[in-house]
């Protein structure tokens, strides 16, 4: 395809000779003579010039290149459009396949996929163009948004409602049963869990996360929501919406992330705390409160980024000094008398090692 | 339902308007007109109030209400029975899906319930009322207790034994192969692990939680276990009975969780260490060492709470205090001229409690 | 079976009645008469000597013993196969399932073995004595190498290649979309993943374990590579040779785990990260930056081993301390009159940041 095609389909200005064939679109690391590549700043474009790729896409404002150069509003969306376009996602044959087993009073839209090996209980609802891969479980009374892909082995319990354009990578468990026992007669007694997990719409679930349902009432996966894998939401949380929780990061019961969260990989977040609106929390971080808007969070437990970072730092500067340290805490601790001072030199008045002519 | 029918079914004694109608039982926090809910202290009862619920579940010693009181033994067990008389769970029929697959040698008891797409190997037991729901997969020569439930996507590796009422939420994997390897040749060489995994009765375990079979012997879980979801437990380890391990924490191999441990989300155990009777394994914790029967530890490494709390409330008081602690070693570190003292003020030879005498 | 025979087929020199009968073979806290165990050295030896076992597997070094003992090489490796004769692996019957579901396309090796429910997408290639357990999904476009164990409920995202050799554990997700997201007109958009996951001979790979595909290239798992249980491989990274990954460890994207490295269970590795040939990571650590060949790095943030045990032993101490040091702080902090020196002794006014005016 000629740059001169691709501007004319998606926009943006050629500098450069709009004519050269570009048969991929790749990173720089990647790239090479026939390939489309982009920079967002100096550095990225002096490694997408090296690479010898055949056209740049940059954004307004960086510098002009021998290299011709696609300018365009947002190199971001522009590149992940290119992407979907080089990569067209196979669009499933809608239909059910022969093998899936389909409850009684379930309704499926005839655009949507439902793939080999699934199976769907009892009245659930299926929306348009939705896709059920291969060995999907889908309990009764589920519901699916138009335009959800739910990816091989996700099991949806009963009474779990998906909205719309929802993504749920394979292995994904979303409501099995809250973790809650009470101690009585002295064994452990199970809580029922009797409420549901609510996705709403453009979140996005990875693959072998867990969500478990709510105690009565639901756990909570607000809009534009997106879970990386491995993740743990327990009973009745509420996520989202726009928040963002990588890998393996766990949230105890009936916590809450507000708009906007941020929150890294294999962090916990204690149960029935909430966690403010555009906060930030470290990878491996343990918040075990509430943490105001804006913050950002982390260690463990977690505190202000600055104030952990001090402590960290300082830390290391204190063993650094732990000999002259150590000797200012026996100084202090043991008492002496006058003739035998230890190991203070008698005619050293000071401690540590200051020189004697300090003491005069 | 009205509260006298409640009563008359469930025990407890009325305090109010015993012909009140009741639709559902709810948490305090979703209460309102036409509902039941419950209250264990001053503080919830309150809140309980304020709902508009027409019932509140409460102890023996908890003060009377102008709302309508439900007196109980036990609130926990009274509300738990009420979920499940409100909230049944469907019982799944019984017999054999017609798209499962059971290999040969194997009994399954005429009243257990096989879903759809299961897959059960050869010389396998499946005890009476069981449930192995949809895209459960058994291998051969395992053992499936009474009334014992494996959700979705669950799989067995063989000879795997599962007790009485046992729970599996869906996706765990049970008895895979421990993680052992030995260099030679410089290649890293599998062990094999020839043991299984075992499962006493009215254990649970938790979506997507992983426990590796034993390498010759048993990985043993012990009856009254409970365990969450992600949760990994290597080859060879003992868990229980009755101990409770929150999601997302992980046994190291052949380490041993003695009976009634609480081990929190995200703790870690290293290999071959014992955890004693009834020991409380705080969040992100690293369990590094034996940890003696009823301690409370936190902290990575863990130490017994009390000490780890001090250490972190300390390093933040030093961290606080850099200043001057900075100052306090520089001026035991630096060596400094007679003329020129620094900081240090040239009448002041002693730092600290050092006693008059030496100063001298 | 004798020993004698034992030794004809496996090699070893017995010293002792090689007529004995051995009926396992089994570690030291499982032996008893009839069983053949193992031991390393001299400890080991005298555990293996109390159990009443009927042979012990030794190494040449070691020690005589009244024991009945069979001397070889490698007792890891004679061990090893030892366990495999005595519990052998039953071969899966070649051929395909009638109850799978295979895509056009798609050539399967006559000697491998496709089991129940299993899903395979169009144009894969399965190569010679291949197992796909019961209900494992491949989406289209994969490669799967000869001898290759794939377990069940694994799923293989399309266009993932695996190499010969290779064991992956139930449950494993190989190949879901990177995450990844930008920011424009105030929401998340997904970064599209076109790459996929490239397994090289002779890994093995976890139960529940999550490797993304790569952004444009690849995420790889090179040859001989071992990663256990629950663990995530973010898009992009690059693990091995010949490295260990222990459970519930996680790598942030583009990051690196050279040649030899061996990670503890429960640590992280930061995105873009590069950690050197043969270094060592310890449990729950995190890594925030490059790690240089050979380091043994723990903690949180991550730092030589050394360092971080030193600076976790002195925070120790200078808690226990925590009454002198805070002394010695307020005294250098709290400005004090001569006439009034509090605790610190009267010849000594000053420390640190006290004005000199004071210490005359």
């Amino acid at each position: 395809m000629r740059i001169a095609e691709i501007v004319e389909r998606f926009g943006g200005v050629c500098e450069g000779d709009e004519l050269t064939e570009i048969k991929r679109i790749v990173g720089t690391d990647l790239a090479g003579p026939g390939d489309m590549t982009f920079a967002f700043e100096e550095k990225s474009l002096g490694r997408a010039e090296a690479s010898g790729a055949s056209c740049v896409i940059v954004p307004p404002e960086l510098r002009r290149s021998p290299t011709t150069l696609l300018r365009c509003g947002s190199v971001q969306q522009y590149v992940a459009e290119l992407m979907r376009f080089f990569h067209p996602q196979p669009s499933p044959t809608p239909g059910i396949h022969p093998s899936a087993v389909i409850g009684e009073g379930t309704r499926i839209d005839e655009s949507a996929s439902i793939g080999p090996q699934v199976s769907v209980g009892a009245n659930c609802r299926i929306g348009a163009t939705a896709v059920l891969m291969a060995s999907v479980v889908v309990e009764d009374d589920c519901e699916i948004g138009a335009d959800t892909i739910i990816h091989p082995h996700v099991c949806l319990y009963p009474r779990t409602h998906i909205g719309a354009r929802v993504i749920i990578h394979a292995g994904a468990v979303i409501g099995a049963d809250g973790f809650g026992y009470f101690q009585e007669d002295g064994g452990l007694h199970k809580w029922p869990h009797v409420g549901n997990v609510v996705i709403e719409d453009d979140v996005e679930i990875g693959a072998n996360t867990c969500i478990d349902r709510g105690k009565f009432g639901a756990t909570l996966i607000k809009k534009g929501t997106k879970i990386d894998n491995l993740v743990q939401i327990a009973h009745n949380c509420s996520v989202g919406p726009a928040t963002i929780i990588a890998a393996q990061a766990g949230m105890g019961g009936s916590s809450v992330l507000e708009a906007g969260v941020i929150c890294a990989g294999q962090a916990g977040i204690r149960d029935h705390k909430t966690v403010g609106r555009g906060v930030r929390i470290g990878a491996q971080s343990g918040i075990l409160d509430d943490v105001p808007p804006g913050t950002e969070m982390f260690g463990y437990p977690a505190k202000p980024i600055h104030q952990a970072m001090q402590e960290i730092a300082f830390l290391g500067y204190l063993t650094k000094h732990r000999t002259p340290l150590r000797k200012l805490i026996k100084t202090v601790e043991t008492p002496q008398p006058a003739a035998d001072v230890g190991r203070v030199p008698p005619a050293a008045p000071n401690v540590g090692r200051v020189p004697p002519a300090i003491g005069k």
